[in-house]
């Protein structure tokens, strides 16, 4: 610091302050340019601790993610998070749980938040690696937290999660705008939020556009590419089959295009498929590449760390619209 | 800390050198005991900013990522490295740099290494989504770092890669231990330094088998699936098609399987595939399920962290082995 101030011909009270406030310390801009200068010829590098002791704030922030080695989302999350994060000068300290299956789950996150505590990061994310309902480790509460990808059982904590219904209403409102009427859904029973919106907002695009249900169109399998598959099948031999598919997701749409491949059934013409995800490896690779919703996880990302960022902001649960991303499994 | 102390009936002295230096603190087993559970009762929380400031140690590691978004395999990496931090009591600051081809890549790489010093990192972990040679910041040098699926242009950087020509020189033993005779590879020219070491892995275990080079065989793409559907196509038309082949990676070995369906050869029965990467979504869901060599990107994470961490180690360039996951795409 000394070195600095010589350098620029400044006191240490005046790069100080100019490294502190720039934009209330009153120091004009061209002697700014010039510590700025001097910091960078000397190698001078602020010491963030003692700043954050000082300011009582460390320009962290808490993100404890579930599992990241089984999803490809997980990248989109962080990604979109610390995008956020870095627009407003703080860092992301991450911390990974372990799949939410492991016995001792619950005691790795209390660890996580506990260790994120004791650094006194300025807020939490809690990020799920897909829509789930959770129950916050209560010592989240200590500092401002935000849920990512899931729900508290309660309600009563921030959260930001894709609007399902918004996502199956779409895809297959966009499957009876290129004429079909005979529209399948493959769904899961897997006791997770997304399922029966998902559901049900297949069934309300048919009821807004004055289309029957057809109970023998509605089948339910695993949400993965063997699912897709043994469902496909079903769906492929009924007597009257279907001419269209909303799939749970790109996994079971990717069952369901081997199904079709091996039946002599052309997708698009004789088939149309749309899936939810927008997952890279899968939906933008099949043959013919597949229509689908993308789960805006890069948006929720950032807008969790936002919210975390902004103190004025009261906890709401907020949902965000999932775009179509139109390829070349539907013909229009 | 006075609370805690008063409840556990020992001084704050005590309750601070237990908190410090539990080992060899030299309070009796059953005292510092009660002192753990005063502090649960109490809800006490360690200030790590004052002990980082005695210390001169904050116990967080800076993990710089290029391009999250674009690879499934950062979350195995981050996952690795966090696991092996977290057995230490460390954290991870990460922070991502976007796409290596922005203008800006670089002041983004010195940027992030700026805020990680400033943050009194213990030491620093830089990523790159697919192994590449690169020159790190040379603020880097200022902490203990190292290179995570890269290595430095002047090789004075630690580093931990895969070992591509054990991949390559696996796979390919593979196919012949099959019964294989006439293998193809599907090759690229990207400038990378995992194409030339595959290739070469691929003909050192032909001329090891006494099995002549077809040049034939040796087909050039793009390393896409795309790439993978022009080279299959390439292959297939050839006088004497190739009975095996094997691709640059999973993506490439999925363009094949289209063009394999499309042309009615049959997996594994008219054409077997051996792949690099072992991409979850691709490689377990194909139809039948590929074979392929794992690329260690769990264990490199760990690889780094723990070489971070143990000051003794002098920098080298460490490979790791991929191992053969044997799924349906050769017949035995």
């Amino acid at each position: 610091m000394h070195d600095v101030a010589q350098r620029a011909g400044v006191s240490q009270t005046t790069v100080s302050l100019v490294l502190n406030d720039p934009d209330n310390c009153g120091i004009p801009p061209a002697t700014q340019q010039r510590v700025h200068q001097a910091i960078r010829d000397v190698g001078y590098r602020r010491n963030r601790l003692a700043r954050a002791m000082r300011l009582s704030r460390t320009d962290t922030l808490g993100f404890i993610a579930d599992d990241l080695a089984t999803t490809p989302y997980a990248n989109q999350m962080i990604q979109g998070a610390q995008e956020a994060a870095w627009a407003a000068g703080k860092l992301l300290l991450i911390v990974n749980t372990g799949s939410v299956d492991d016995a001792d789950h619950r005691d790795l996150e209390r660890a996580a938040v506990d260790q994120l505590l004791e650094r006194q990061v300025d807020g939490i994310v809690l990020a799920a690696m897909y829509h789930r309902i959770i129950e916050p480790p209560p010592a989240m509460s200590e500092v401002r937290s935000v849920l990512l990808d899931a729900r508290s059982s309660d309600g009563s904590m921030a959260s930001v999660v894709p609007d399902e219904h918004q996502a199956a209403y779409d895809a297959t409102s966009h499957l009876i705008a290129a004429g079909h009427t005979r529209i399948a859904h493959i769904t899961t029973d897997y006791p997770a939020p997304a399922p029966p919106p998902r559901r049900a907002g297949y069934l309300a695009a048919l009821a807004d556009h004055g289309l029957p249900v057809d109970d023998d169109l509605l089948v339910t399998n695993l949400g993965t590419t063997g699912g897709g598959r043994l469902a496909a099948a079903e769906l492929l031999a009924r007597p009257a089959p279907p001419t269209a598919v909303f799939c749970y997701n790109d996994q079971v749409a990717m069952g369901v295009y081997q199904v079709a491949g091996e039946a002599g059934v052309r997708i698009p013409d004789d088939l149309a498929v749309v899936g939810i995800d927008d997952q890279a490896l899968i939906a933008g690779q099949l043959q013919p590449a597949l229509t689908t919703m993308r789960l805006p996880h890069h948006e929720m990302g950032q807008w969790a760390v936002n919210w975390l960022l902004d103190d004025e902001r009261e906890a709401i649960e907020h949902t965000i619209a999932c775009p179509l991303v139109d390829r070349d499994s539907v013909r229009s």
